[in-house]
């Protein structure tokens, strides 16, 4: 069964955010089922400039966009912005009652939100953020967690974050063996250098 | 003191390969050293498709990149064919020869034997390639290392592990608080949801 995943972009996105879960879902297509099919999502086609700086060209705009099975939403600071883009929410609201796996990383938890999914729900975002989900009411936000599922809403903590979330996804769409496969071929073996501060 | 940090592109480059080192040296510039600056770096301003589809926008061609103090490489199915471009392995070179570090990441280790900074060092690349690595010869190749340092040249191993050297790099440059710090910033607490095929 073929899977559509879309991953949607906007000014300011976060790049880690998005490029971690487009490398595992795209690796798991492009080797192993290449009948599924990741796209990058923007409400234009035009450059998208990330949080960063990176400059992106989205694949398909929300006119133009194939119905999905699957919606990503990264965040970053441009979802201050987006939060309040009734073109932006209205076609995730719409495009994600059609999905089977709604998921965020990061502040794209907070975009989530806002187009109904989190509501009455348990899900997580960046540490720096768990305070600003949950002043927007009728959620539970959990902390130091990489991710959260309840139901079919996926949530993941901050940035990197995205990546752990992708591969459990793969495992529940594709099996934990596909899971494992890709996340070899990855490297995704990892040790960060330093203790992070605390 | 600020710092100059390029990216290396090239069509077919591994999405992940840069977009980890990427996130972690410009997220360092934006919230604590404005003025180090990190750039995405082509042969020429047209946009790069990556080796999962991912299409992104140069910031400078080898005409117009400024001095670096480091230079990144990436890898990716690309490697293949740009390690017989003579343009692009004469401009790795020549700005390598420049640098406080040179580096690499995934198959980019190609990239830098070819241009001589691996010649008699010894480095790291994908598991899958370690063979490939030392066949042309005059290169130790370590495996089951996230990166390797040999005098200025580091090597990290396979795509997600650009983000290790990157963090890595970050304490050398500005002090292990700075990287930590940053590390908190991209939650890189990673938590691999399953046990990798071995």
């Amino acid at each position: 069964m073929a899977n559509t995943i879309g991953i949607l972009l906007f000014d300011d996105v976060e790049e880690l955010d998005f490029a971690g879960p487009w490398e595992v879902f795209s690796a798991t297509a492009q080797q192993l089922f290449p009948d599924d099919r990741v796209v990058t999502i923007a409400q234009e086609l035009r450059p998208i400039r990330c949080a960063k700086g990176l400059r992106v060209l989205p694949d398909v705009d929300f006119t133009t966009a194939p119905p999905l099975d699957l919606v990503l939403v990264p965040g970053g600071q441009g979802t201050r912005r987006e939060v309040s883009n009734p073109t932006l929410i209205g076609w995730l609201r719409e495009a994600g009652q059609r999905c089977r796996w709604v998921t965020s990383v990061c502040t794209g938890a907070l975009l989530l939100h806002e187009a109904g999914f989190a509501k009455g729900r348990r899900v997580t975002t960046h540490w720096a953020f768990v305070e600003t989900l949950r002043q927007r009411g009728d959620v539970t936000v959990l902390e130091n967690r990489r991710y959260v599922r309840d139901g079919n809403v996926v949530t993941a903590a901050g940035v990197s974050a995205g990546i752990d979330l992708a591969l459990w996804l793969v495992g529940q769409i594709h099996g934990i063996d596909v899971a494992r496969k890709v996340q070899r071929g990855i490297e995704y073996d990892p040790a960060p250098p330093y203790a992070a501060e605390v």
